[in-house]
């Protein structure tokens, strides 16, 4: 019943799934794993892909436009999802489902004597880290100590979405599931982000946004109001809620109301594409909305670049019409690109950044010529020394507060 | 910080302070009480009044436009708030709300000698009890029990607000606090209910909403977004709610999400009363709103006659201004008159109309014309005999489901 916009069924493994597949044709050697994790409102995934032969890429030649075009990679790629974050009175418990994903995948890779996976790296994308985790380290003890590295990295959503989206080049990136949020960096010096302030305060043009506006045009129809009313989002709600005075008992005691928000969106969009004005209305507004948040993003000493992604673009042409020509209006300097991949496209891309200053023992990967430097919200790293081993369980983060 | 629109705070005391308070001048005889609690998403209160020794009105001649217009209720008119409602995984809470204050008021009014007030009826305006109280049997008991009168009402608060509003008279009236809902009923067969339907997906021009749009503007100029922005109500939000990055983990965490909306109005109809455009502009489309709201449940077989009722009211002419203009243009027939009393008012007019039916041991009550009736989910009426005395502890309701 949620709204998952980046989630490939057709690619997906379950966590269960995983545990019970055939064992993945052996290596010659026990490989060493890249682990990309990225936690959303409506759901969890975990990508492990194994470390290339050939060097890292540097810093000036990123790769997260072909993120599997490794012979080995393709073969041996791993895909596990898990439940979404819960956001309670401590804030979201992004470590808990982090932990999960993690012992799953070691026990799926797990090899035929019972040795672990070796992971060479680690990156986590998560929704409401800018705002709602207060310390990232929780999350990099949970990566550690399920994966056995040190070599972690701790990022806002907005960030691997960025990454995934315009494949490590600067510029504004906006980013519309559940939530919408948009930031525009050079991932050194420019860092401006623009709405992601949850559904009651922002995420305008959001699938929660686009969710509640089709639940009052349901609504309006229900009250016989003068203005705003559609019958056929009535119906449609009807049909996925029923009676209409159960609609406030489902919602408000839930604690994920911005998902049961969000799991309309698909019946806006389908009403929309079958004519109905107020459906029409809507994403038109919403596409307007994500225009202002992301020309708001493209901050002055960013290259005119930009980019949207997520699953909730493919709403309707109402909606992405109306972004581009907005976004035109405000920007008409600036070049909107398709996105070149998805947030966990852009946390794999992070946990490869990470190697390009390790010493390893299968592979010398080169000294990166610019290095990743943490910057709080967006970006925490896992200080932890590769070798020797890792004793303590205080990790250092750069900066948690 | 919440927003309590219908609280007198010069007539109003608190329930500790009422513990403290002189003792009231004593009665020749022990009187017997009407007992009326209203109980909102800002707090809650209770009002108790001495039974005159005139006869109950009948129901062809309310008296609703002066509920405390006899000496003796003057003098002795009791008047406590206490908490206000909160919304769990069960539902609301209304049934401990009501029973602590009906504690509160039998302590500030056991006699000398240890003799606990004499209650003749009793009844209760809850916010929410449409759609999240399932069974207002709780609520009779909790007044049955703490009371010690089986002459209970139980109303939802939108029945109330209209009982205080036009005084018992049919007709439509919406009612606008934290929430805003209406109503149009003849208290018999017409009963046309539109609104109310929460934070998320209506109470369009409620405080919760308002306020709502109030920080959306906030933050548009905090973002720097093309459109909507406001710069005043950015100061005004940050001198109440601090630093913007710690606004979602202050609201999203908690379980009042639409009462901390609401407490930002006041700063909405002071920007307005500055001239700030965008206060203005969203307080004159919260008027607009409200007037279709209420032109809704106009329905017909009702007779033109309107009102609208509630503190937000005061955020200001662009609100008023703006509900009087719509409403005349949906509906020119109809008469928008004044409100005539607050929805605690209401409930004492229906805790007074309970008696109509009763034997007193002091007054001869004439037998009622047309006596109250059942009505779910908006009226539940408790149907313990008076005489002889309450034994059984199983409640009989109109119809709780």
């Amino acid at each position: 019943m949620t709204w998952t916009p980046d989630v490939d069924l057709a690619r997906t493994e379950s966590a269960t799934d995983a545990l019970t597949s055939p064992e993945p044709p052996p290596f010659p050697t026990p490989p060493r794993w890249l682990v990309a994790i990225d936690v959303g409102g409506s759901g969890s995934r975990l990508v492990a892909v194994p470390l290339p032969a050939v060097p890292a890429p540097s810093a000036d030649r990123p790769d997260a436009d072909h993120p599997t075009d490794t012979p080995d990679e393709a073969r041996h790629r791993t895909e596990l999802t898990g439940r979404s974050v819960a956001i309670g009175p401590d804030g979201s418990d992004v470590a808990d489902v982090v932990r999960d994903l993690c012992a799953s995948f070691v026990v799926a890779r797990t090899g035929p004597h019972g040795a672990p996976p070796v992971v060479a790296a680690a990156a986590v994308g998560a929704t409401g880290l800018a705002t709602l985790v207060p310390d990232p380290a929780t999350v990099h003890a949970a990566l550690r100590t399920s994966l056995g590295t040190g070599r972690t990295a701790v990022a806002a959503d907005a960030l691997t979405a960025h990454l995934g989206a315009l494949g490590g080049r600067a510029g504004a990136v906006v980013a519309v599931g559940t939530g919408a949020i948009a930031l525009g960096t050079d991932l050194r010096d420019v860092w401006r982000r623009t709405d992601g302030w949850g559904h009651l305060l922002g995420d305008l043009g959001s699938a929660s946004w686009i969710g509640a506006h089709g639940l009052r045009a349901a609504l309006a129809a229900h009250d016989g109001r003068a203005t705003g009313g559609s019958r056929p989002l009535l119906a449609a709600a009807r049909a996925r809620f029923g009676p209409v005075p159960t609609w406030p008992a489902q919602l408000y005691t839930r604690a994920d109301r911005a998902q049961v928000l969000g799991s309309f969106t698909p019946d806006v969009a389908a009403a929309a594409a079958a004519g109905d004005p107020a459906s029409v209305q809507i994403l038109t507004e919403a596409g307007r909305h994500l225009a202002e948040t992301l020309a708001a993003a493209l901050a002055p000493g960013l290259p005119p670049l930009a980019a949207a992604t997520g699953g909730v673009l493919a709403a309707g042409p109402s909606l992405t019409g109306a972004l581009a020509r907005r976004f035109a209006a405000l920007r008409p300097d600036a070049e909107l690109v398709p996105s070149a991949g998805t947030p966990l496209d852009g946390a794999l891309h992070l946990a490869r950044l990470l190697t390009q200053g390790a010493t390893s023992s299968t592979t010398d990967a080169p000294t990166p010529a610019t290095p990743l430097v943490a910057r709080a919200p967006w970006l925490s790293l896992g200080d932890e020394p590769p070798v020797p081993a890792p004793s303590t369980t205080t990790p250092i983060t750069g900066d948690p507060t």
